[in-house]
Formats: structure tokens, C-alpha cells, sequence
């Protein structure tokens, strides 16, 4: 086995796409962006993910993103989202992902219709087997049909091109079973926690690693914990997640996934240009009011690029209404996961 | 206002796409089931919906199952389906419908984000200000989010381009309150059913009719209880409907929606093709089962083309054991449904 | 079969339960509700159901409501509210309902813990076993565990003494499909509907009556509705459906149920009380003011005792912003349900 | 401050009731049972939750377990569940409780019907007012009503009463941001874990002990574990927590919680009788098929009492089909929760 097919591990960046002001991918700020996170010290990228808004873009941009993120790596390893409308335009895209020289491609269970599991399951054995790149199974249940954890245990088992799952279905009880009952048998199946809530925990009980959408924002903050983690410093990895989430509600709870990360990259400098979504007024205000607030918990965090932003103009003054916004924000997304 | 613009009403068949061997459209049978739903009566054509599976085909070949079917509509009226991934595809499509005549386009909610109520609305405010023809506001929250009903209602007041809503909800209550709130304000906004169950109760408040799938496997059933209900021979409509909801459930309770729907259409004599979509070989067989039953109901129904595969063998046999396939078949959607 | 033992049909009020100053059951108050009820004509009553918050009210409570509506119901038949907290208490309620003369009791789904539909089918079997008193089955899944169609038909067959079924799961296709798969094999099966929404499509389909909160509060509409239907008056049956949803919503929208309800008693004239569940200062608010409102729709419906409440002071006057009113209720509802 | 007032910590164990033959409380077993419990150290007893079946009690009856555990706790704290019907009832069980000497009482949220976060508060509000006894805020949203994280937090700033919470939500996720947002703030606020899956996380990241289900059937485990990450052996505190998986998936997949405690206590060498609540004649073979497998696992954990049901009568062989049966009823419990 060449190292290339070894464990997928580390941090991989969920990578947002800029547009222009004609809301054309902003190709220049994207690749400004991956070589921003290279020197950074990311693990590697993951184009084309829920955060890469790839079922907002048309076939041929999530192609044009994958060959400027491939071409800006610097080698870092790619984790592919290739989850396409069928049978046939996954594979298609898997060959493209291959061709690049991607690790492997991430595919979630299909979306829009409800199906069993097993169809799900024979969706993925269809695909293992005729995949010419390795596959991680992606589980975003909030999103997509969700993959139960008998049929990723019978893939797991029986397919050689399913390499590793990520996880993004916040439950930690089904990330401990996935280790349990997964990796126990198959020590080199990759599990990647993929929700920020459980990357200490996640790490602490044996993930190989992680997709953390923060992880484009302040890739220094979850590169210290994943850093901690593998050097078994848990009293530092546990105290950066207690910061980590302050940073990650706001993001998260800002309206429209992935708006209010879209902002952190503007804080952090970049250009992210507006969403390819429309925002009503009073979601611009949200968006406007955390931006402010983030911007002084990313200067308590010691980014100074931030602090022009911070309405209180002082760093370092102790955040006080942040949880009330934080609230604020999980109750906008707790209403919009419900209505 | 011309007659084209006038309410939308009567039944619309939310087209199937056939496949060939091979897993292309196969245009010569999409021709030919148009023709004959046309011949048999029903009011006008659904394509690129749910059941068109418009999420699995590509772009291209959503345009071309259009093309076929505005070429075989002999003028009737079509309803597009036009949810694409992105606003500027939206109104690329909305544009490519309107040059091809179609009397509107009807948009799903967006689907995999989970967005705001506000957000939904601003989408639609934006499409109704730029599309060149016609909306219809379809809500399917089983698979799309859900557009509630005081968006709605706004939408309705203040856009003269979106014209109707097509309900998938399951929910009469709602479908009730739309007529209740919104037709009674503007009565010529187009209130349509679209889940059989609810048809003949839906035409007996007030609905302007409904784009139903079995309408293309039995378009002779539809067809009589939307015309009993225009007459107002209700004893009529309502035996009617019981009837279908045996057609309905077996169909709709197979696995893998559109697939039952697809078995209906052989059965009638059509070449349906296989799904795009990977069935297990428990789901090959459960829609054995259900098409040998589906095929005595047909027959009970004086469909006799389908005699010759009701393994009974014996048209007129009471139906004994079709509750039992409906429930196996419903508990199966159930399970799929929450799973 | 005596006439006790004939279908039940009709329509039975869920009577609330009017509480003292001191918390404690106005008994007199009670007791001049029943009798005002039988004075309208409604066919029967409902004590200890959801509206008469028999789980807010200890056993020896529960004993005294029936007690006082058998001794005021002047013959009419009861349906009795029997979910106890264990099988021994639920027979020993159904003792004393069969001792108290009273038609069947109707029992829930169990509540609180999650069970398996083969429990729950356990469940009433050894209910339907034991029991003195004819039972109707209660299917609630909103507030308790649903009772699977199959299940239900399984005990409709199987058990002589469950002889009906009361459905608010406000699910119009499932209502559907219990006259289609019950009642068509065991015609004397009663289907009850138990949700406002649906009581005119449901009677329309074949229902034999129902179970309606509204019933309490405006036991005129809902009987006049109830009559339409029966004398085959479908214009004047939908008609009055229509109204009845105004007055429903700002109803079953306040906050708290069945606080709504409450208001609705109190603006016909009775001393209704305080709730047994605290409001906050909010909700108080929204009380308030959509007691005002549904002053003014009662006041329009032709009930003059609510005139003067009606804030405008001006019955007759159109109610123009009674949609925003239920809009916002069912809002608040829809996020009380979803939180 | 005494030092009965300081924080709660450690583990509590969640009393499962045993019955006699004719169905009542087993007093003799159950005084043997928390005796057993004390001499295996745990920290404290938790009667009349959910584990307890309160909800199956009569109002006598709860009260009956309470004074029993009492009386055998040999001055190990006492954690009583007290969710009564309505706040006066809450009450008087508040003031028994503080009368037999108890540490605090844990009160769910409201079951059954569906209450806004408004009233959920004033609800806790109420209570905490009025109670003489501490009160633990127990937030199962499986079962009742959930207790929003910003409702808790305002409670936990506000009412001094309110000590601490247990969250049985399985959210990781919440459970990190009640730590990070209130405990930060309130450092006496105890936050207990009421989920095995997420114990070793929980304790972990800062939780100040649990209550746990699984501590009764073998509380040498879970004490354990907790004494491991009392003294920051993290690798030994894990070790045990996979171990616990396995135990605990057994008897909470079981049908019909809490059979599958019951089963274990049986395998322990007590008497806990038959459920309150009847079982299928196929959930009853589940059972015994889970009893013989939980058989050996306990075997193999050590627990000799229990090798004689072990169906290969090897303890030490490998428990080759664990995974198979735990996903078994896994699918199980996760088709009883959502049909």
C-alpha cells in the first residue's frame, strides 16, 4: 500500500467559493484563499462540500473549483464532494477527482427524495465498485438522507474503495459506535468528525481527524486543537474548544449557512464577495449585527486584521453580551430547521 | 387578460421519464405517453417534477424532456417544473419555458439548506420580479423546505407573476387555509392539490384542480372524479376516490418513489425502463409483488391490458389480500421516511 | 344489540374544566356548562380528554369531572376519557364509567415513554379483554404515541368491544384510509374525526361524527355544520366550515392550550378560571388580545353576548385583521411545537 | 453554606421498581436492591424517573418508592424525581421529599401536551419559588418537553433553588454549551450527564457526575469509570466507556424501556418481576434473545452470576454476534421512536 492509500487523517477545510461582483465564482480569491490556508498549516481541502455551496453551482463550476483548488494545493492532500445528481455523473466526477490526483471524493447520501437504506446501500456499492478513486461515505443527515450505521458498517466491511466516513450528524453517540463498531475492525477506515461541537471529543475518544467549516476562518485555532489532541495535551485542546465555540455559534447560527462563515472570511481579509442566495433586510441585519460581534471575539482571539470591526473598538474587554447573540442566532436556526 | 392568462385549472400529469437500455431518455416512449394522455383527456403536462425526477437528470436533459413534451402537447397547457440550483438557472429556465410557450413554471421550495421563512420569501420576491413567465409556488416539504403558508399569502398579494400554488403538504388543513386566506382575496390564484388522497376533498372546497402522478398511469380514473366533482355529482367523486386511493397507495407505497409509479406505466403498456437509480434486491422483489396486485386492481378496474400479469389470473376476484400489500407496502414508506 | 350499543355518531364536546379562585374545580360552573350544552343540542360529551387536561388532574379529579357531567347530561351519551397511567388504572376507570352508565370510554395512545407498535397493540388488546365498557381508540400523535393504522384495523377486527376510532392526528389521508380499510369490513365501526379543520371533509367522506373543542364554545355552528351535513347541504356544510376555521385558529392558537378555549368559554358567558399551568406575562398578552379579536368574530357569528369585548365596538364591521391575528397564533403554535 | 448545599456530583443511580407476582411494588427487593448499591459505592440514588416508571405509579405509590429508598440509603444522597401533573401536586411531593431529608428533587419538563419555552419557564419559575427543596432541572426531550439551553440558563442566573440540571438529550453539542455558558458563570450549577453514551465525553469536558441507568444493573462499571476520570486516567476512563457501549446498547435497545434494565438486574440475581406494561409475544423473544446475549458480555465484563445464562456457556469467548444483535435492536428502538 503506497502512502498515498494510507488512514485519510488531520484537518481538511470545508472551502467556501467567493464570487465577484457578478456573482461569478471569484477565481483570483479563491486560490489566494487555499495558498492562505496552506501556509497556514491546514492538513488539506475539501472543495465541493455543503460549504463549497456545490448544489448552488453548475456542473462545470464545481469542476473549475476542484482544478483551482488541486492547482493551488501545494500537494496537500484533496478530499473531492462528488455527491451529483446520478449514478453516472458521481462516477463521472470521480474520474475527473482521480485525473486531478485527489486522495478521494466524499459523497453524501442522496438528497431531495426520501429512499430506504437499502437503497442507499446499493447506491454506495454500485459506486464503491466502479469508483476509480477512493470514497469517503459523508453523513449530513440535517441535509441528506441520512446513512445508518449498520449499512456504513456492511460498506465499511465489504467495500476496499470505502476508505472513511465523516460525520456531521452532531450526535456523539453514533460518532463513539462508528469508532466502536468500524475501526475496531478495520483500524484504517478513516472517521472524520465533521461538526466543531465534537472535535475535542471526537479526537479524545480516536477520530482520525476532521472537515470543520472553521477551520477556513481560523485555521490556527483548530490546527492548535488538533495539535493538542495528537500530543495528548487535553487540558489545551479542551480549553481551545470552549473557545472554538463562541466562534462557531456565531458563525453557524448566522442566517443562511454558509453566510455567516462567508463573513469570517471577510474579517479574516478576503474577499467572499455576496451570496449566491438572497438575503431578506432583516437577515442582512443579523448578519451586519454578528459581524460586529465576531469580530471582537476573533480580536480577544488575538487576530488583529479584526479589531477595526469590533463596535466596543477594545480587544481584550471582556465579551459580555456574546452569549445573549450566540442565543439569539441558535434560536434563528433552531426556527429554521422547523418551520 | 388573455385566455392564456387566465386561472390555471383542470388536472395536470406530472410526467415520467422513460429510459432505454442504456439509461438515456428514451424520447420515442416520452412522445408517445404524452400523445396518449392526451388522447385520454387530461387537461395538461407536469414535466420535470418530482416525479419527472427533474434532480437526477442533467440540465440538458431537463430542457430536452421539455422540448419533447411542449412538441407532443397538441396545445395543451404546460406547467414546468423549474427548481434549479440557483437563481441565474431559475431564470435561464424560466426564460427557455416561456420561449417554448409553456403557461408556467412552478419552483419548488429550495432543498438540502435548511433556510428561514424570510429567506424563501426574499428567493421568491426576487424570481417573481425577473421571470418572463408565470409562477406557481409548489410546496413539498417531505422533500423541499417548506414554504408556509403567510409567505405565501404575502407572495400572493404582492406579485402578479406568481399565479398559483400546487400543495404536496399531505395537510388539508393548510389547503383549507389557502383557499380560506388567500383565494378568497384574490380569486383567480390557482389553488391545485397535489397528493391524491386529498383530491376529491380538495376540488369539494374549492380547489382549481391538480397535478397528480396516477393521473398518468389512470388518467381515465382522474379524469372521471375531477369531472364528476365539476358536476357536482359528489356521490360520484367520492366513490370514485376511494377507488384510487387502492391505486394510489400501492403505487406510491413501493419503494424508491418514482418506481411504483414506473411499474404503473408498463402496465398500461408502456416501455418505463429501469430507475436511475439502484434498487437492492429486496426492493426488486417487493416491486414484483406489488406490480402482480397493481395488476388486479387494474384489471378490477376494467384496465384490461393489465389482465395477463394479476397473478390471480381472474379479473372480478374480490382484491382479498390488497389491504395487507398496501399496509406492507405503506409501513415500508413509513420506515424509509424516518430511517 | 340494544340501541345503547349502536354506532356511535354525533358530535361529543370536550368539556373543559372550569377551576375556582382557589385552583380547585368550579363544580357549579361545571355543571351549568353541561347543562347549557344539552340545551343546544349537541349529541353528547367528552369529559377527560385532552381539553379537559385529565393529566393536570389527580385520580380522585378525574372521578369527581365524570361524576358531575353524568349526574348533568340528561341522558345524552358520554364518552369517557380513560388514559390511566398503567393497565390496572385504566380498568379500574372503566369500572366506573360502566357503573356511571356512560357510552364507551376512549383511550390514547400511551404517552411519555416511546413504544413499539406491537406494544401498543398488546396495549389495548389486554384492554379490550378486560374491559366492562366499550372503548373507542384515541389516536393523538401530537400529545401521544400514534396508533399505526394497520394496528388499528387489526384490533377492529380481532375485538368486539373496541367499536371506534377518534383520529386528531389532523392527518386527512389517513381518515380517508380508515373508512376505506375499517369501516368498509365492520360498517358498525364508528369513525370519529377530532380535529376542526377536517370535520366537514371528514363527514363528507363518511364519517359518523366527531369530537371537536369548538363544539364547547360555539356548540351552535358546529351542530348547524354537523346537520348540513347529514341532510346531504354540502354548500351550506363548507360554508360553515370556512367560518368555523376563524374561529378555530384564534382558538387553538393562543398559547397553551386549551387557554384559547378557555377565553372562548368565558366570552359566552361562563366563569372559566385560571389555567392550572402558569403563562408568562407574554402570553398573557397574547390572550388579551386575541380575546378581543375572537370577541369580535363571535360577535360577527351572531353571538351578541361577546359584543361588548368586540375592541372595535362595532359588530358587523369587517374583521380585517383577523388573518394577521391567526397568522401569528398559528406562528406561535408552529414554534411551540417545533421548540 | 452546609455541605449538604454544595454542588451535586457523582453518579445517582436511576431506581428501577420491582413487582411481585400480583403486580405491586416489591418492597423487599427493592430495599435489597439500593442496599446491593450502596456496599457497591455509588454516590447516590435517583427514584420515581423515568427508570422508575413514575408515570406508571399512582400518586401512592411514588411516594411508597421514595420512603423505601429513603430508609435503605444509609445516608447516600437522594435525587427524587418529582414530575407531578400540575404545580401543586409538584408541590406537595417537593415538601414530602424535603421532609424525608432528600438532596433535591429533578422535576422534567411538562409531558404531553406541547408548551411554548414561555411557559415552560414561568412553569420553573413557579416552582423554584415555592419548593422547599433544591431542584435539578431534567431535560429529556425524548420523552417531555424540551428545556431550551437559553430557558435553563435564565433559571440557573435567577433561581437559587435551581442547583443544577441532568440532560438526557444525547446532545454532545448542548451539553458542551451548558457547561460553557452557565457553569462558567455559576460554577456551583451542577451538570450531570443522563446518558451512558456520552459519560466519559461529559466528564471530560467538565460534567460534574451523572445519573445513568446502566449504574444500577452494574454499577462497578460505571463507578469505574468515573473514578478513572475523577483521577484523569483518561485512557483507562475510555477503555470503560467502549466496554459500556456494548451493555448499554443491549438493554436500551431492548423492546420497551425499561425491560431491558429489568433483564439486567434479573442477570445481577434480583427479582424485578414482570413489566407494567404487556409486551408482544415477539418483543418477549426479543427479550430472552438479549437476555442470553447480555449474559455473556456481562460473563465477560466479569459478572460470574451471570454465566449460567450465557447460551455458549464459554465466558471469554469472543461475543462474535454482539454487534449483530446490538444493531438488532437498535433498529428496533429506532423504528419504535418514529412510527
Amino acid at each position: 500500500m503506497s502512502a498515498q492509500n494510507s488512514t485519510i487523517q488531520g484537518i481538511f477545510v470545508p472551502n467556501i467559493v467567493p464570487y465577484d461582483a457578478k456573482g461569478r465564482i471569484d477565481e483570483d480569491e479563491l486560490r489566494r484563499i487555499i495558498r492562505w490556508l496552506g501556509d497556514k498549516g491546514v492538513t488539506g481541502f475539501y472543495p465541493n462540500g455543503s460549504m463549497g455551496e456545490f448544489i448552488r453551482l453548475s456542473y462545470e463550476e464545481r469542476k473549475r473549483v476542484l482544478k483551482i483548488v488541486a492547482e493551488q494545493a501545494g500537494g496537500r492532500p484533496i478530499l473531492a464532494g462528488a455527491a451529483e445528481p446520478n449514478v453516472e455523473l458521481v462516477l463521472e466526477m470521480c474520474r475527473y477527482c482521480a485525473d486531478l490526483g485527489c486522495r478521494a471524493v466524499s459523497i453524501t447520501g442522496p438528497y431531495y427524495y426520501k429512499l430506504t437504506q437499502e437503497s442507499i446501500e446499493a447506491y454506495f456499492r454500485e459506486l464503491a465498485a466502479k469508483s476509480p478513486i477512493d470514497i469517503v461515505v459523508y453523513n449530513i443527515p440535517v441535509f441528506a438522507n441520512e446513512i445508518s450505521l449498520p449499512v456504513l458498517e456492511r460498506l465499511a466491511m465489504d467495500c476496499p474503495r470505502i476508505v472513511g466516513t465523516k460525520d456531521t450528524s452532531k450526535d456523539m453517540g453514533r460518532f463513539q459506535q462508528t469508532l466502536h463498531t468500524i475501526k475496531r475492525q478495520r483500524p484504517d477506515f478513516s472517521v472524520l468528525i465533521g461538526w466543531e461541537e465534537l472535535l475535542c471529543t471526537g479526537l479524545f475518544m480516536g477520530a482520525d481527524g476532521g472537515t470543520l467549516s472553521s477551520a477556513g476562518v481560523v485555521p490556527e485555532v483548530v490546527m492548535s486543537l488538533y495539535q493538542a489532541a495528537r500530543s495528548n495535551d487535553w487540558d489545551k485542546a479542551r480549553r481551545i474548544q470552549f473557545e472554538l465555540l463562541d466562534l462557531f455559534s456565531l458563525m453557524v447560527g448566522a442566517p443562511n449557512f454558509p453566510e455567516g462563515f462567508r463573513t469570517g472570511y471577510e474579517l479574516r481579509g478576503f474577499q467572499a464577495g455576496h451570496a449566491r442566495f438572497p438575503l431578506s433586510p432583516a437577515e442582512e441585519d443579523l448578519i451586519t449585527a454578528m459581524r460586529s460581534k465576531l469580530a471582537c471575539v476573533l480580536t480577544d482571539c488575538g487576530f488583529r486584521e479584526a479589531a477595526g470591526e469590533c463596535a466596543s473598538g477594545k480587544p481584550g474587554t471582556p465579551p459580555m453580551n456574546v452569549d445573549a447573540i450566540v442565543q439569539a442566532v441558535l434560536r434563528n436556526i433552531e426556527a429554521a430547521q422547523t418551520r
